[in-house]
């Protein structure tokens, strides 16, 4: 987060602020996935990777859209929490030799960013309502609504096969 | 997370490092809370914040009887991701002006860390199931029941009240 003091005065602000903050945690999901899906052993896993750039990229384009909508600029901000769960997830993806532990590594990984989006979107949603911009939460409900897929997808794929093969 | 390189041969392995990681995390929680505690202006809030303390204090005691239970030494890693979650809570809690506006900020800044204590608690519950240890799952689960409730006793104060106090 980028501001010196006290710049956060209103609910308006918070949610501008925290818009700013999932835009560069976004950015910074696609930065990294790449490493993953090559990381990946598992061809399910690999390609859900796949198709979650790809959401990824249009979930970034849906919250260009909301900048747009509520009249404010498009830019980001340092998001400790994003760098610090995709920090976590380098190293333990650096700390595993056994392929099928890494592949259940990378999951759990995966899950942590997506549980921090879920958190986010939801904050937002509840947010823009309060604020009237309706408009602004139906879109960022399609986020979020990807966001829970893709978590449960990731479960599924753990509990049914790949934590199995790590054990 | 403190391992030098390819530590983590299993996923039993990866128990272990997973379970020091969520360690390390509630440690790092209870030191955060009181800052929390005396930050937050509803009595509701505060007091939400008090309870989840002791709880903390609890589940970091149940912990200590997983690692025991597995025979493992009780001790934390690094958890970059906690750190980076409450380190953004912390600044933008240093950044709003309105008291209102600060409860809300404080009530996701919390849902963030519950989200990722979720996560790091369904993941530990599905390996220790595979690695057949049902006992410590059990310990576990109880935690995540609690973390669980945790986030919706929040979300509940922020859609019936504070939220509209800050708004």
């Amino acid at each position: 987060m980028g501001f010196f003091s006290k710049d956060i005065q209103t609910l308006d602000d918070l949610f501008v602020h925290t818009l700013r903050d999932i835009y560069y945690a976004e950015q910074q999901i696609v930065r990294n996935l790449p490493d993953m899906i090559s990381s990946a052993t598992d061809a399910a896993l690999k390609n859900g990777f796949e198709i979650h750039l790809a959401e990824t990229n249009n979930q970034i384009d849906r919250l260009q859209k909301v900048f747009q909508m509520h009249g404010v600029e498009v830019s980001g901000v340092d998001c400790p929490a994003i760098d610090g769960i995709l920090e976590e997830a380098r190293e333990v993806a650096g700390e595993v030799a056994d392929k099928s532990v890494l592949d259940a590594a990378l999951i759990a990984a995966a899950q942590a960013v997506e549980h921090y989006e879920i958190t986010r979107y939801g904050t937002l949603i509840a947010w823009a309502k309060m604020l009237g911009r309706s408009d602004c939460a139906s879109v960022l409900q399609e986020n979020l609504d990807e966001e829970k897929a893709t978590d449960s997808k990731l479960n599924t794929m753990a509990l049914s096969k790949l934590n199995q093969k790590a054990a």
